[in-house]
């Protein structure tokens, strides 16, 4: 049992309505200019509330866009299932293409490229994650390792997402897998 | 016959001192921070300038990055020569492999991924322009287009700069020219 006396936090009511205002403001202001370019104080004035409870509640810019956890594809949500690879590859590389077609996120996988390098990335790491439990789950096809499936679908997504977005469509994902299959 | 009367501009002397240690200080920093975190006065205080005449000569950072031009990958170089497709492509890879391979090259190509999206990178032109001349220039391989160059050659190594810069070596260009023909 928890001895935490302290007050449960207000969840509703006013400090709702700000950090949906905050949210929307993040979301608009990182279409418009690129995650890299959005500052505390831009969301505080386009949200309409004072810099200093950004500052308070997110410490940096980069902080408050990285918590705002909906731009990230959850690494905890549930992937597709079955033993056909191609199947399942086909799906999982839809959903990250679907995830990415939104500009909000994309701008966001751009800001996080340009701050790559230094460390590995949490989405490459939890693509390369996911990618490793579909080989593993599926019958084995001789020839399609977790390497693969990186270099030939997910990078040609993130490509794409990152330099031609407009080219992201529904074709896709089964003509990549089928280019690495076949 | 020129009609211009102005005295020719000197190229040597203080001025090619200063530009050397102008480049310098872009180098150093871009590999340092990422080609977006640089400023104007970061690198005038580095190359021991006053930040006027740097604002003077370039006007704001990202025109004097991309102006020091030896950052990106000449369009007007020399491509491979020979109708033997795959060996066009793997040199031709190889070749961008090295050029990335240097760090302050991938932080250039990090800072440009961030600032995609709106328009087409000239990197992404060039390098479609480039596979373009390769695969007119050879003798045909079924199956193999611009596109699929694109996607099975280009972007794992674009992919591999950005996120995994350590993973780029001598063995990748004829891995992945050898999963895109066989």
């Amino acid at each position: 049992m928890s001895t935490n006396t302290e007050p449960a936090r207000r969840t509703g009511g006013r400090s709702a309505v700000v950090l949906s205002a905050i949210k929307t403001a993040v979301e608009e202001l990182v279409a418009e200019r690129g995650s890299e370019r959005v500052t505390i104080p831009m969301v505080a004035e386009r949200a309409g509330v004072n810099p200093t409870s950004v500052y308070r509640r997110w410490g940096d810019a980069s902080t408050m866009i990285n918590d705002i956890a909906t731009y990230r594809l959850d690494p905890g949500r549930p992937l597709p299932k079955g033993d056909d690879l191609r199947t399942l590859l086909t799906e999982w590389a839809d959903e990250i293409i679907r995830h990415y077609s939104d500009p909000v996120h994309a701008a966001i996988l751009r800001g996080g490229a340009a701050s790559a390098g230094q460390s590995q990335s949490d989405c490459l790491r939890n693509r390369r994650a996911e990618a490793g439990m579909l080989v593993q789950q599926a019958a084995p096809v001789p020839g399609i390792t977790v390497e693969r499936v990186i270099d030939h679908i997910v990078a040609p997504i993130v490509y794409r997402v990152i330099f031609i977005p407009d080219s992201l469509d529904e074709t896709l994902a089964p003509r990549l897998v089928a280019e690495l299959f076949d």
